[in-house]
């Protein structure tokens, strides 16, 4: 049998769906159309649904069953993957599902997403095989765009929401594991809105031995004005930025008890000496559940190497803020102007601002005591003899949050995967334990659903 | 003898000796032979001399006479001229020299230098022709590479020195008229100095959602340290910046009275409505007599346009102080350096702060009562019937201290176009008037210092 799993992997990775290459539109809908083939081959009802967005990749649709009597779960995964090629660092062709004698397979997507959607087609497929009882209704909902924004992804839902009719559980398997050693369950994302902060001096740039201590550099104004946005201990300086974020309440205090979080670890990887905060429950409540603000760069500045005796005539600070419960993304986006704009007034500049906000979208915070997780929690204990952790992220998948509201059903986070796989990196990988073990867990689970465990 | 002069400048623009685009070495040496015949011709000793600095264009340089009992003058101009496609916005080919019917002609160098280059070469032919006791003797020093930054220029004068002997003045053909309707003497630049300030913080970019709130962003520190550099009246921060700052003389205000200043004009061409300082004579002093700082960009950060969610984990502020009598820009660097190590300490940071100079240059400062100006400025009185400006710029040429150090001998701009020609722009021209004017008036100098005017 795991010699099935592994070969439905290796040829779902052989397809280059590199959502952010548009000249592998034809690889992607290759990939679509594999596994809407496999859903059919299994006993689904499944088809390629055509992106609403121009040139985005189709989305695969998927349903078995509907018994009044069973619960409806749908499960979201995306196809598409991250960009890979062997130049970039790779021991082995990213794209031919690789074994080096170690316990794991290497090859873009192993771990995002398509071991995931190998474990889950599994599960189903084993599930059916098993008996005529399907403990669940079924539905599938994979995308092939997420890695380039989810392009589309709204607008096509919508359109065919009727597809997936009543739906009372949304698993989502985009996540991994806590630590390498502690499968996890997540309840929760951060929102986000990023903005462009345009300043306008000279109408084109200028020499700096010429202007240099004669003008007010935009650049300069531009600096000022992002040195005011956040002091140093990460404390945000937007007026009433944090009125309506939640406050700790008892229980979530309680779900930080049992992570296994090495903050020496954590720095190690990212290669920083010491943190905002230094206590490492602390640190995971910024990383998670506290709001931020973050500047990314600068537009229309000089940003080689070398040295340009330029002052340039306009430039855009890239600002973004990472949101908790209970804040507004779009209230968020309106103090950040009044605020840039009030500041601005303060620096008497005869320079021109303006601010454009360039998206944003909704934090996730699920319910760790619905049906979902209890039943995802007792799989998980029963087949890898290790209670999971109830965790969180730091970054935004308004996605989440939007099926939540558009199929009014909760969301759970599933890990398949480790965070040392590399998702995004060189060498991606997936243990052999895990695709399994994601498997078993994704049938435990929907067992213990119908069983209302 | 006006379509000679006009024939020669045709030639001259037609090799495309641009300096930047090393594909036009050929053109760059063709020119340089061009010219060394041309002086051989007129009755000069001429040498092509390679350039000691690997693949830099190689300089012309020149003899005549070796009187000992006049005086020597030293031309300096640069035949290199500054990139120029049709497609960058030019009505005509830039490398053939047009006539549109007005009284200008039209072509990449035609006023920096090839215009002053050809009204030199044909002063010392007439005056060559006109008898045989030459005023002055004359050295030639043409480079190749001025736009390019002068590469290799110290190192080949330094080890070719002996060809010129004794030297008593310096004349720089490569500045321009203070306005069009007012001629000009220029008598100093500002010096620099250029660092880039580094801070490392995380071993490589990071996603905003994993880190953002959680660690030290080195973009934010950066901010912080480069929103203390300067104040928003262009008052420079670093600790004892202004000590060595000479104070203004009477006799330098004086300088500043006969300018036929517009700053309306000023505020129009550069495109902004309000200067630091809204007095005419002030905002000069802004830009030729007081030091500046100057921020040009970030390297490292998001510079592209969008929105990218990364944290930079190595980011590199370029920053430029213009320096003026008496500041040296050794002792300004380590005032910096210093004055940023102070402030970053200041901000507690886990992260590194690292700070490479990239290069710095003197300022230069002439004497307007030498027989130099003395001389120039009854010339250009006699051939315009306009009292001409001693002007500065604030830019920097530090190849002219080095001159004057390298020579013993003092030196004076000579600008022979005017500042609408649009030097570095599109449809470069030159006033036919101005070529002209600008071969008399180098005529009659020479003819004063003679005198002793």
């Amino acid at each position: 049998m795991d010699d099935a799993i592994i070969d439905f992997l290796r040829q779902l990775i052989a397809f280059k769906s590199v959502s952010s290459d548009k000249n592998q539109a034809n690889e992607s809908r290759k990939t679509a159309e594999f596994i809407q083939v496999k859903l059919e081959e299994i006993g689904f009802h499944s088809k390629i649904v055509s992106n609403e967005e121009k040139d985005k990749n189709p989305l695969v649709f998927g349903k078995f069953g509907d018994d009044r009597n069973k619960k409806t779960i749908l499960f979201y995964s995306h196809y598409d993957v991250q960009p890979a090629e062997i130049e970039d660092g790779w021991d082995t062709d990213p794209f031919v599902l690789t074994s080096k004698g170690d316990e794991y397979v290497y090859g873009r997507g192993t771990d995002d997403d398509k071991g995931p959607i190998t474990a889950t087609i599994f599960a189903l497929s084993e599930l059916l095989q098993e008996n005529n009882d399907f403990p669940v209704n079924v539905r599938i909902l994979y995308e092939g765009e997420e890695e380039s924004s989810s392009g589309g992804f709204e607008e096509t839902v919508l359109k065919n929401k009727d597809f997936f009719g009543q739906v009372d559980g949304i698993m989502i398997l985009d996540t991994s594991w806590f630590t390498d050693g502690q499968p996890s369950l997540d309840y929760g994302f951060r929102g986000i809105t990023y903005l462009a902060v345009e300043i306008e001096g000279p109408s084109s740039d200028q020499h700096s031995g010429m202007v240099g201590g004669v003008i007010r550099e935009p650049l300069i104004d531009l600096i000022y004005l992002m040195s005011r946005f956040v002091d140093l201990n990460g404390k945000v300086l937007i007026d009433r930025f944090y009125d309506k974020v939640n406050p700790i309440t008892n229980d979530e205090k309680e779900l930080y008890k049992n992570l296994e979080f090495s903050l020496q670890e954590f720095k190690d990887t990212v290669g920083v000496s010491r943190l905002l905060n230094e206590n490492a429950t602390e640190s995971l409540m910024n990383m998670w559940r506290n709001p931020c603000l973050s500047i990314h760069g600068i537009e229309g500045a000089f940003s080689a190497s070398g040295a340009k005796t330029v002052v340039p005539g306009k430039v855009i600070g890239k600002v973004s803020m990472r949101l908790v419960p209970n804040q507004d993304p779009e209230e968020i986006t309106d103090l950040f102007i009044q605020f840039t704009e009030k500041e601005f007034e303060k620096l008497d500049s005869p320079n021109k601002l303006s601010i454009s906000p360039l998206g944003s979208g909704d934090w996730w915070f699920g319910d760790v005591n619905n049906f979902l997780f209890t039943a995802g929690k007792a799989a998980l204990e029963e087949y890898w003899k290790i209670s999971p952790s109830f965790a969180r992220s730091g970054g935004s998948i308004p996605i989440i949050p939007f099926m939540e509201k558009t199929f009014n059903a909760p969301a759970i986070g599933v890990g398949i995967g480790q965070p040392s796989d590399g998702a995004h990196g060189q060498n991606e990988r997936i243990r052999i334990k895990n695709l399994v073990g994601g498997k078993e867990v994704i049938k435990l689970t929907l067992k213990n659903i119908s069983a209302d465990v």
